[in-house]
């Protein structure tokens, strides 16, 4: 079973410390680019403007043997999957965003929360299942 | 850089084939267990019933060379980054459900769309930034 990750392209940011990224995504943040590499343009036919993406990323350089961590947002100790920390065992980034602009490749988005040059997983329409 | 996903449970779904399989996840599905092998147990905590969750999992058997289909939806050609088929780079299915009950490494949730024995590659607090 090959369950390696390829990467599909790039992500630019205005990040370049851990310290200097948000905690997490925010609609109507700061623009930021997706740029996919040429051999998976034609992946993107068929995207527009306006539509909601979920994003997935890898955050390389994450501990992946973390289970438990101290919340940023209450202090307790609670489990990497009650968390959105990139320390878990696959460290993939997720976010839904609304496409700015698209074109050749490239895809501007607002209010990404991973390093500048953080590599990208995959892209698909968002869907969020409502009861 | 190690971009291997390792497998953190399996999910268990009434759908032993493809053609079994529902076109997309649906809220008030039919019930599907996520089971956490023993060593993430801990990387629960904190997850409690009426939690949304975003739940990513391996779409094994995926054609991973697919970048344009033909959709499902309306039959136009598509790229696969502006559908939410299988077949794609990465398989990674990604569903954002609501947590039925979760004991003993167990979280029932309804609706998945994945075949029976789909390996679980994580879960994480679903946040949707609408603007």
């Amino acid at each position: 079973m090959n369950n390696q990750i390829i990467f599909i392209g790039e992500i630019t940011t205005p990040y370049n410390t851990i310290e200097e990224c948000p905690n997490n995504v925010t609609a109507q943040g700061i623009e930021c680019q997706i740029t996919v590499y040429n051999e998976y343009l034609m992946g993107l036919k068929g995207l527009c403007k306006g539509d909601k993406i979920l994003i997935l990323y890898w955050l390389d350089g994450a501990n992946r043997e973390v289970t438990v961590a101290r919340s940023a947002h209450d202090g307790t100790m609670s489990g990497t999957f009650a968390m959105r920390t990139p320390h878990r065992p696959n460290p993939i980034g997720a976010a839904v965003l609304e496409i700015e602009s698209i074109s050749n490749g490239v895809i501007c988005i607002k209010g990404l929360d991973c390093l500048n040059g953080t590599k990208l997983v995959d892209i698909k329409p968002a869907i969020m299942a409502e009861r």
